[in-house]
């Protein structure tokens, strides 16, 4: 698939996807996972309302079929059809007239954003209430409301998706999102629609060293869900792994280190802005703020998972509420996501321990057509910007060969080639296709093995 | 014991002590033993003359019965009567008569303290001689003096006294102070006052995590001897330790960091200062200069213990002379060293590492009545700052479930939350109340055992 | 021998050896060995042409007699007679005439440094070549040339030299210099005359801990050939080394570090920098740039080995070209190297750790006549300015007996005096005759064995 084709395809899913009134449970996730199934192979579970994960329990599944809250003139203060973030997210059912003072506690908008409608979820609590943007509040009058919302909580199923592109080894990359947002588009159809593009991508590699397992669940206690189930072949197998969340906007990446924040993706990260070969900002794990990262990197597992973004959630003024607009992210900035995340990996798939299989003494590089054969301070069929090159690369050869000794990983001997592992990539190849070097192996300490 | 009758007490304890010729062995160190049982309860221990303590040997008792020098004229130059601190402490006998010239080499003065009495000790070394204002000596004419000391070395012993109020474990806490000095205050009235009060203090608490070891010996000797009786228990059982001295002054408290730097009271006490809860100043350990941590810090044993002070020895006019008085120093700052001292060990109760009972995924806040029922920015019914403290909380809450793991110790956990263990405190006792952690274990990796 | 006679001897022997054409394998190398087996004893070793030596093997050796280059005028442009670098090192045999054009691809000249000779080599290719002044280059014109180089390649042996002189103990340190470069000085000629007269020394000292071996070998293929007869007893038995190259030149020494950066000469180094005992530079250990450290550097081997130069090859003007003469770099600065390397390897045999035998407590100093027996702050019969010493050998003193625990090397407890090895060497030598401490030990954690 070109990059113009891509991009076309990505903005149509985008609208096939965004009117859907998702959850974390119900039609709407269902629906979206079976969208998102005809861009990969997805598998789907359910885990039936009632059922244990750890300290959660799955909760009742909800249907939403209607909602409106009208004025005491009769006109539609909200209305579920016209807009699903209208409707309190999980609401229960109610069919009543109140007074404006009895509906204030069950009305919700955000006073600094006089337009917006805001997104308000109560998951855990029975509630019901209306969104609306607080423009439209403050022109209430006294008088009698009638407030009406179809909905019932069923004994139901949580639902969520995975698909597992198997590579050369069991050592798994994890690229995890969530699903259960509403009509918002940077937070959250962007972290969806990037998994989805990226493992297009992905699946076309000519080899895959790691398994690459994508995860799309409904945040939090869909992903406490997954971790229930598969949790235990993850702690054996995790390499490395993204949480995808908030991939729109202008911004560049923005990556929260995972929690130890000395995995192999928080070192290939730092190198690459170090180096100036990306542009980004890094964020340090916190465990009580962002998305499933904090699921994954709970002390009973601990992956090595950090989390990827652009304008990140709580920090642009669209977050949880109606600005949150296709136009306010744009598609072209996904596309850009999907194109560095696939670089990113890329060099994921290089990193490890190397090790020369020549380690006594210098490699005699001449041998292998690695050396200039004359030592002299000036050749005159050479300009001096090729002795430099040639010196540079030389130097590489050289620093790289010393330390393949299984103890250094190539993030580590970039450093010490004072280059980024991009730059000594084509080197490493090189070396491994002469029979040099072996690697990346993932454990230290092979050489003497 | 309210706050005002303590002080009254300490004053009076002072006041008893003060007048009292003590040195590392004798009669006045039995009588300040005897004094402080009244206080706590003291198990009192003899090592006779000639004992073997590790490099050392027990040495001749001390008695000092009068002494004093006189002048030409029949003028009382000193008088052991009047100050004990006028006969060079651990004098042999004498009684002769001689020249100015002859009776030089067994005066001690201060040249730059015309007005203060020093206070030497030869307790090695056979040496008569009196102490005197340098001002005095001044004045000193050509004649002859008369010198009268009558003191004895003989067969006795050294005492030393401890109070080991129990906790719920064997591990223990060290509090070690000095009682061989004699008629000065801060260096060295204060560490024993402290030391006692501080005991009565413990020992009102509702439970003790740790054995506290109180320990009042004679400097130097003392310790040896102690180690030499109890240091291999210590060795085994020590889990923090302070040597007390020099508690009077103005001064904040100052911390001499034990051997290694790297104990749990070093790592309590830098934070509560980086963290502005406690004013003080840390110095380095150093082997050369202090009391009696350097015996508890030899290599040999190498016991986790500081050394806590205010006015410390050697900065300050009145140090080891005859200024050194009750007034300089004052009880209230005692007492503050008292309080300050209690607050630290108590933190140090709660110092070590916690275990997350439900490590897999986050735990459910809401079940446990610790999170916020709904999802949203705003909600009519708080006020912003309610907001900013439940979301502060909810942080502090979630990090620390996050590393609860046992491998991260309070102080550290402290620091990941970006606050102090004072701050932490409450959260923690309200997560073990609630069943959700446990701790504090002194062992790393309780998480998966 | 006294510092003037052993200035004449290394001038003259700089004399004997400076005309001599050497190159990797031949007469002139075989010459060289022999000349300073006259000053210290050599074992020679020769390893066959085609003999493998790890990834290389042994080469050709080349056989030079004669060789010149006429211009169209019949003066000798080049003259091997003359000067040794004036034909190409390792030069295929030629006799023949050819035109301006022709001639061009054989010669080598330095066209910013004008008046010099280059030294060129060409070892693995086979090619042959003048090298000359770029003045006279310029200069000439266009007509018949006539190039004779009269040498040949037979199969011969490589050779390499060392002599191993014994310590205590089989711990060994490694000073290694090459030979093979003809008529120049600072490189190289500096290594092996260093080498020749600080063996000279080390020969002198009363006692040697470690034995020393020194390695006379042609650089890169000597190395590697030496390495694969005594790598693997090297390997066993290396506690420190030193590559020796360019140590003539006005500059202070200038320490390339080993490939760890913390082996105990690097440690010993910069404590000496920091602490301002010695004028020195210090470089980072690269594996692309330098001499035969990085053979023994190479991760198969992994030697604790340095390089040690002055005025260091690559950054003066007479770098591998006829400049490099005695008087640019002068026999002074040669001696200057020999003192301060005896030095350096005099404080090495000190380095390790030490153990003290009175562990429990601290040391009965008077016991042992290291301890003032009075306690008082000032006493007439010492000058302030002796209370001072006192008080920082005994600080020096009671700091080096809490750290001689087997767990801190000299140079750590140096730090801990907060002075530098060579200011508390004479306290460790008192405490080791006085049979108070122990030391040194190679290996950690004797203490308690």
């Amino acid at each position: 698939m070109d990059k113009v084709k891509e991009l076309e395809a990505m903005d149509k899913l985008f609208d096939r996807l965004f009117p859907i009134c998702r959850s974390i449970t119900g039609e709407g996730l269902r629906e979206t996972i079976e969208i998102l199934s005809e861009y990969m192979p997805l598998e789907v579970f359910g885990e039936p309302t009632g059922k244990q994960a750890f300290d959660w329990e799955i909760p009742k599944e909800w249907v939403i079929r209607d909602g409106w809250l009208k004025a005491p003139d009769g006109r539609k203060l909200a209305d579920f059809k016209s807009s699903n973030l209208q409707i309190l997210n999980y609401s229960t059912p109610v069919q009543t007239k109140l007074s404006l003072a009895e509906l204030e506690g069950h009305l919700f908008s955000i006073p600094h954003l006089p337009e917006a409608v805001p997104y308000v979820t109560s998951y855990y609590k029975e509630r019901w209430g209306f969104c609306l943007p607080h423009c439209e509040r403050e022109q209430l009058v006294e008088g009698e409301y009638e407030a009406y919302i179809d909905s019932e909580h069923i004994d139901g199923e949580l639902n969520y998706a995975h698909s597992v592109l198997p590579g050369e080894t069991d050592r798994e990359v994890l690229i995890s999102t969530y699903i259960c947002h509403p009509s918002m588009a940077n937070n959250e159809l962007s972290g969806p629609l990037v998994a989805a593009f990226l493992y297009n991508r992905i699946a076309k590699w000519s080899k895959r060293r790691y398994t690459y397992r994508f995860v799309f669940v409904p945040e939090t206690i869909g992903s406490i869900a997954y971790l229930h189930r598969f949790g235990t072949e993850m702690k054996q197998n995790t390499q490395a792994g993204l949480v995808l969340t908030c991939l729109g906007g202008p911004e560049p990446l923005n990556y929260k280190l995972s929690r130890s924040g000395a995995n192999p993706l928080d070192h290939i990260w730092q190198q690459l802005l170090e180096r100036g070969e990306l542009e980004g900002k890094t964020r340090p794990f916190t465990p009580a703020f962002g998305s499933d990262e904090r699921q994954y990197c709970s002390p009973g597992f601990n992956l090595p998972v950090g989390q990827m973004a652009r304008t990140v959630y709580g920090l642009y003024d669209g977050y949880h509420n109606s600005l949150d607009t296709k136009e306010a992210m744009t598609i072209e900035a996904l596309q850009r996501s999907v194109e560095e995340l696939e670089r990113l990996l890329e060099l994921n798939e290089a990193e490890g321990y190397y090790v020369n299989r020549s380690p006594y003494g210098e490699v005699k590089l001449d041998k292998h057509g690695l050396y200039p054969d004359i030592n002299s301070p000036i050749n005159r069929s050479q300009s001096s910007n090729e002795v430099m090159d040639n010196r540079r690369q030389l130097n590489i050869i050289l620093t790289i060969l010393n330390y393949a000794d299984g103890e250094h990983t190539l993030t580590e001997i970039a450093e010490l080639c004072r280059s980024s592992i991009a730059a000594i990539l084509p080197f490493i190849e090189q070396l491994k296709e002469k029979g040099i070097i072996e690697g990346p192996y993932a454990e230290k300490g092979r050489l003497f093995k």
